[in-house]
This record gives structure tokens, sequence and C-alpha cells, in this order.
């Protein structure tokens, strides 16, 4: 038995993943014309930059010339990231061009969130109060709650279902101290640990406890099972899945360099289109753009669909005689 | 509801996949090399060579080089493939070496017959015919029919599932007629045109009919799905899978260059480990072999589990703190 969504949701997040770990230095004009073209493949919702610490991440030194710089299509949400009050006061400055949510930033792993954020639990959470306090008094929603590390973790092994769901918990008792619905959950799978047996059992446990909150997936393919993992997730009628053009992006937490990162946009498209899923994107389109942000990076980007290309043209071909 | 096998049989294409479609030259003691360094890893079917037309696959002008060099190790089935009379001839001077089986090769798609093998369906019928009067006299045994194209074709499109029922319905009458008993099938996704959905209707149609031949997949990754679809395939308990260390190989009908070939083993082997379905292999020994072969071919080999590495020794790493 399958209870595949009739349509699905797809945040495309190439450009901000991708160049946030691609050596560069990049041009803003180039990014800025991924982020364009993304926008003529039926995409709906783009994260187009990340306001963060140029120090961090040099990358993204020039997050205000791509934000101030894409043509906005109408009908498409276009967001970006931020960690912290400098990040959010840049993002603020492009309020008229870009979509701005706050999230419930919360980290299943507490070993991870020492090693990458250098905060113990209390101190995460009181983060978490701190940023929904300043996102709300700004007037800006905060309806969704962000699980990182959700499946497994390279510092502390397997991350048990119950850390799931406590940090969950904590998110929701700090949307309710702060007077906020929460209506949507992202899991994501920062390390790569997710199998298709781990999305079945996370996503069954969320749902019975919450079957109110709309749930989005975060999935990366660092050891080649994120399409299965998709496709479990389609099967349980998940709805909602973020990736990356071309699997742009990476894992700084891999073994090894040139991990792939993000599942690819491409390669989620393609199997929604094969089991009747609406995605309302053109593949034969974003196909062109992943081979676009393959010639902004200098180099060939992980997703097999780019270099297979996609089974409509050959249908049609065929068809064609 | 999941019907996952305990174990899956795998047999191990690498060597005779890749080194066919290799630009090379590449020396015969690097072949030899490699088939070697499988034989440690607990996979117990590795083939070896191709026996064919050096003009056509100068990747196999060594063939005879390789098959004699290899050091066979006790429990493990050492295989080549062959098209031909010549081939066949050339693979029995092996015989104390190598496990020598006849299969019926039929193909689910005539024009993709014309195209790659210039027959038609009565050309093709008649070279089976042909194949198996030759193995059965020279008492090779002759108990599987693989079906080529089983799943679509870059020249017809989809391939109906009555197509592939009638292709193996025509294997089982040529074996009826020469007196072998057929205890196998292998459905190959010749050009990656498989979808979880197409697994699941094929299996389920070939199952219907036939319960008790043994189903083996050999599935390719062309676009991205290929381990979306050992999943589903795993489910509905096949327990016989071909793939290729590193996903060494090809697709020379693929619409780009460098597409991916075969799934890649060490996917596939992830992917049971999480689900807890034996293989015998051992997976970070299996991930050492995919590096040799890069280092064999000069260049990356699409296998993202290359690159992110087993979880195991991230578990074992993370519960000695």
């Amino acid at each position: 038995m399958t209870d595949y969504p009739e349509a699905i949701a797809i945040t495309e997040e190439g450009p901000r993943e991708g160049f946030q770990i691609e050596r560069g230095p990049i041009p803003s004009a180039e990014k800025v014309r991924l982020v364009d073209a993304l926008s003529t493949t039926g995409l709906t919702a783009i994260q187009v930059c990340s306001f963060v610490a140029p120090k961090l991440v040099p990358g993204w030194a020039d997050a205000e010339a791509v934000a101030a710089g894409f043509a906005p299509r109408p009908g498409i949400a276009y967001s970006a990231l931020w960690f912290n009050e400098a990040g959010f006061d840049r993002a603020r400055a492009f309020a008229d061009r870009l979509t701005l949510r706050g999230g419930l930033s919360m980290v299943a792993s507490e070993a991870f969130m020492q090693k990458n954020l250098n905060r113990d639990r209390a101190k995460g959470l009181a983060a978490a109060r701190r940023q929904t306090a300043l996102h709300l008094a700004a007037g800006i929603p905060v309806s969704r709650i962000g699980v990182m590390a959700a499946f497994g973790c390279n510092f502390s092994g397997d991350v048990p279902v119950a850390a799931v769901l406590e940090a969950v918990q904590d998110g929701l008792d700090i949307a309710a101290e702060a007077g906020t619905r929460i209506t949507g959950l992202s899991l994501a799978d920062t390390m790569g640990w997710a199998s298709p047996a781990q999305v079945e059992r996370l996503v069954g446990a969320v749902r019975a406890r919450w079957p109110e909150l709309a749930l989005r997936l975060h999935l990366h393919d660092t050891r080649g099972l994120g399409i299965a993992n998709a496709h479990a997730a389609l099967r349980l009628g998940v709805a909602q899945f973020d990736s990356t053009v071309g699997g742009l992006g990476g894992c700084p937490f891999a073994g090894e360099d040139g991990a792939p990162g993000n599942i690819a946009t491409e390669e989620l498209v393609l199997l929604c289109e094969e089991l009747g899923i609406a995605t309302g994107v053109d593949l034969d389109a974003l196909i062109e753009v992943g081979h676009l942000a393959e010639r902004i990076i200098g180099r060939r980007l992980p997703s097999a669909a780019l270099r297979g290309g996609s089974l409509r043209r050959l249908r049609q071909r065929a068809a064609a005689g």
C-alpha cells in the first residue's frame, strides 16, 4: 500500500547550499544568473542566499548583491538563511524581495550541537528562544520547527527517535511560551545517515504524536541512499522536500572531500514524474539549469539525471519514430 | 508491509562492465589486481571478463590474460560473458577457473534488438536456440533467462509488461524444446528507465505468472533512481542483484558521455546493512577496492558511498568517544 501525494512542494536550495561550499570566488552576477535561470523552470520556492558572517562563509560575503540582483518572478517565494540577529538585520533590508520567515532551529544530537555550534542543550534552547522573540518582535511569522541531525550523527552515532521527538517538543514548548503556532516540521538528515527504514520509523513516530504538523524532509545523498529515502517518504504521503539543482552543495562532515550534499532536484522531479506525482517543474528546463550550474562552479555535479537526461524527451523521440 | 529477504546474493560485475567501457588501455595486471582485491571483500560471485570480439570491444582484447591471471579463492564463483560460439570457445579454455553457465538472452524491445544487435525478433529467437543447443551440447547448464530492456527502451519508449512476459515465455519455450529446465529469471534495466513503481508492477506480474522462478535484477543508475529501484525490489523479497564496485561501467545509450552505469555495489551493500539484510560483504573493505578501481581507471567513479564512507566506521568512532 502506498499513500503517494498528488503533488509535492519543492524548495530549491541550490544557490544557498552550493555557493557556501564551493571554493570560488564566484562572481555575484553568476550567482544571480543561476537564481534567475531557476526562476524559469516552474519552481515556486528558491532559497537564494545566506546572510552569514563573511569570515565563516566567504562564499556568501556577497549575499546583499545576490539578494538585490535577481529578478523576482510572480508566484515564486524567494527566501534566505540567517542564524543570528546580525544576519536577520541584513535579510530584513530585502523584505520587499525576500519572503522572510522565522523558524525554530533545533538539533537532535547534542554532540553535533557542541561540535558544530559550540552549544550545549541549554544554550541551544536559549538561542532558539532569543531567535523566536526577535522574529516575532519584528512581525516575522514563526510557524516551523526544523530539526538538524534527525537521522544520525557523525559524532554520536545513531540518533534515537526519542531524541528527535524531544527536540520537537522543546521547539513546541518555546513556541507556546512565545505565543506562536507551529504548523510545519522539517527533519534534516544533516550528515547523510538516513535509510528508507529509518525514514519510515521517524515519519511514523512524528505523525503519531503530532498528526497536525505538515512534514518536510531535507535529505542528503552523502552515501547514495537519498532518492530511496525520498521515495520511502513519498510512499507515506510526505509532500514537502528540500533539494538542490544538480546536487549542488556538499557535506563538510563526510569522510572525503567532494561527498555529495543534498539530493538533486532533477532526480527528485524525475522520480515524481515516473510515479505520477506533480511537481510543477519542467525537468528538461531544470536539467539545462543544472548544466549552467556546472559551468558556473567549473566542475561536474553529482546528479546522475544531469548525465542521463529526462525520460520525457526519450519518450517523445521514440513516439516520433 | 515489507517482505525483505534475510540475505541477498550479489554478482559483482565491475571488472567486466568497467573495462569494456573505459577508454584505456588498462594493463591486464591491473584488471587482475581488481579481481583479486574484490575476492577479499566477502563477495561470492564475480564476473571477471568478457570474451567478445576485440575489434568491437578493445578493452577486453586481453580477456585470456585476465582469466588466466587472477588467483581463485575457494567459495567464489568467477564467471565470464560471451555472446557467440567464438566467445564460448575462448571461455571454455578456462573451465577449470571459471564457472561456465549458459543463459537464454532475450530482449523485451525489438527496436533495441534491431539497433544494438541488428536482429529482428525471429533472428533473436534463432540465435537463442543456437546458443542453447551449443551450451547443452558442451555439457554447460542452461537454467536462466535474461531479459534486456525490460523496463524501457531509448528507441521504442516505455516497454509494456506484456512485452517482458512474452520475452520470458519465448525463452521458456526454447528451453522446453531443448529439454532444459529454467529456474532463474534476470530482468535488466539496460537503459535506465526503471522506477520503483515499474519495479513493483513488473516483479508482481512476473511472480504472478511464474512464482517458481528466482528473480534477479540488473539495475542501472543512469538517472539516479537505481538504489530506490533496488529498495523497491528488496521490499518485495527480491534477493539477487547484479552491481559493480564504485558504479564501474557506463551507459552507451545515455544522452551524455559519463552517464552512470550499474548501481554501485557499496551503495547496495550499505542499503542492505541499514535494513538488516545480510550481504556477506565487508563494506569498508569494498570501499577500499572502489578507491583502487578509481586509481586503475584514473578518474572518480559515480558511487556516493565511496565519498561518504560507511556508517559502521562512524558508529564505531562515535561509540569509542
